[in-house]
């Protein structure tokens, strides 16, 4: 699959029913994977309150684990150096451990593993690696999966106005600046690193309310607002927040780009809206002239790391 | 005290001797507080180990909260919104409720609480609103606190380097990009927030290793990158990371501008990392001529909000 086919895939990857068997219970869980890996766990943890999630993006996992510790290790390659360092780490303290992968080291650690096919982008492949934890551990049903899927075959349609944005962004070199909130923090950081993984564009983010407590004055104040194109995902689930993104609206004199949601549920909401950053990223590539699945400073790195 | 007054005062804050008393076991700890309140917990996280321990800047606290919760509502003004719509769920839930305020709502709500001297910019009352954590929680003692401080007290000295990162920073009209690492990581957020909050610029972080799996490409193919000046903090604990980050500045080719660190033990290093970034962004408010104190557009929004 070329890079587009690989996005498109997207709703398909979602409804792959295939998931890991939780052995004995648990008090807490703790997710460890880096870039389109390590997102898999933020966006499962904005959906899920029932115990503790911490994911860790880095080399160690915090003291606390434990045998009462849900461990899940996902790394699309399976030889991403940190989350090896973690696993290694859970197996020590006796966490209760499963991984997500698509082969490498991790496929052959002997964990129970949900498998997902090779030969993808890890970004391109978020789908494959969310749907064990949707049927696992979130216990959703399979027509609440489906619903969203047929969501998510829409997106493209609809994606005229993502293209614009991308054009309006490269034309004058802009920035990109995600606004999040409740349910799209995750998703707001997806985007960050999709418009740097996919258009090799630097992105920012930041999150309603916690803005207002130190972007507030910047964001009228600052030089350099010009250089950056503001971007906000749907609607607040809270109204208070919405009520804060309006008035932080009025007072900056700032523009905010707002994007469409679409389907009603969190879950339909937040995949929507993660795919609509798929594409207007892709859309920044193609408009820069670029190919999206360039990693190859990614790639030079690994070889001067070993 | 003037700015510079309660800037100074930091080393004096934490030697401060008020505790809260735990009245019963708890196997998880969730902090709620936003901006120069909530940074307290994120600090606190990144020294704590023994439970997972979750920050909250929003209105909302997740359902997992429960008896055996020990829960901190952290809101200098005693009246931040968020944090007291938080404190109503806690109490509904039944955490174990300890409070750290200079009064205000939270100050008359009935739990007990350490309360701090008022009459402060919040950014400016961390090391009061961090003592209590630091004591109770962490359990360090009286000797290692006095110890951060004394090396605390050293940094304004050392800190011509410091203007004059922040003179070149406004010059060129540069936004401070804060690339952090372990011990630094809630450093590094702190940081952004103090240019943002003290010298009314935009500001950004990113954390290593998470960035080499989604910034590298950017970071070389991006437009814009001469727009920013990219500061590192210390030097990172872990020596996969500290080669990432030479590495990172090879392929790129950009100058990483370097804070150094004072101390030893990973409390002094953070503390002392802090102070420094208080005064960086305290030059740049000199610096632009600019009142640091000032939060008029907090305040409209706000009274707007109400």
């Amino acid at each position: 699959m070329n890079f587009i086919e690989q996005v498109r895939s997207f709703p398909e990857q979602i409804l792959r029913d295939k998931a890991f068997q939780i052995d004995r219970k648990f008090n807490k869980i703790v997710i460890s994977g880096m870039g389109g890996s390590g997102i898999v766990g933020r966006i499962f943890a904005e959906l899920y309150e029932q115990f503790p999630v911490q994911v860790i993006s880095d080399y160690k996992i915090p003291d606390y684990v434990d045998r009462d510790t849900l461990f899940i290790a996902i790394s699309y390659s399976g030889n991403t150096e940190e989350t090896l360092s973690t696993l290694k780490q859970a197996e020590t303290l006796g966490a209760q451990i499963k991984t997500i992968t698509s082969g490498g080291e991790l496929g052959k650690s002997g964990f129970e593993s949900v498998m997902v096919p090779s030969g993808m982008q890890p970004r391109n492949a978020l789908g494959y690696m969310l749907a064990p934890l949707l049927r696992s551990i979130l216990k959703l049903d399979a027509e609440e999966i489906k619903s969203a899927a047929s969501i998510l075959r829409e997106i493209e349609k609809k994606s005229s106005y993502l293209k614009e944005m991308a054009e309006n962004i490269c034309s004058d070199e802009l920035i990109p600046w995600i606004v999040g909130y409740e349910p799209y923090i995750a998703t707001s950081y997806r985007w960050k690193t999709q418009f740097n993984e996919n258009g090799k564009i630097l992105a920012v983010n930041s999150v309603i309310p916690e803005l207002n407590h130190n972007e507030t004055m910047p964001l009228k104040m600052s030089y350099g607002l010009k250089r950056f194109y503001f971007i906000t995902l749907g609607n607040p689930i809270n109204e208070r927040t919405a009520r804060r993104l309006r008035i932080t609206s009025e007072l900056t004199g700032l523009k905010f780009h707002n994007v469409m949601e679409a389907g009603n549920t969190k879950l339909q909401k937040i995949l929507s809206m993660i795919h609509s950053g798929d594409y207007i990223s892709y859309y920044v590539s193609e408009i820069r002239g670029l190919d999206p699945m360039d990693v190859s400073l990614i790639e030079e790195l690994k070889k001067r790391l070993s």
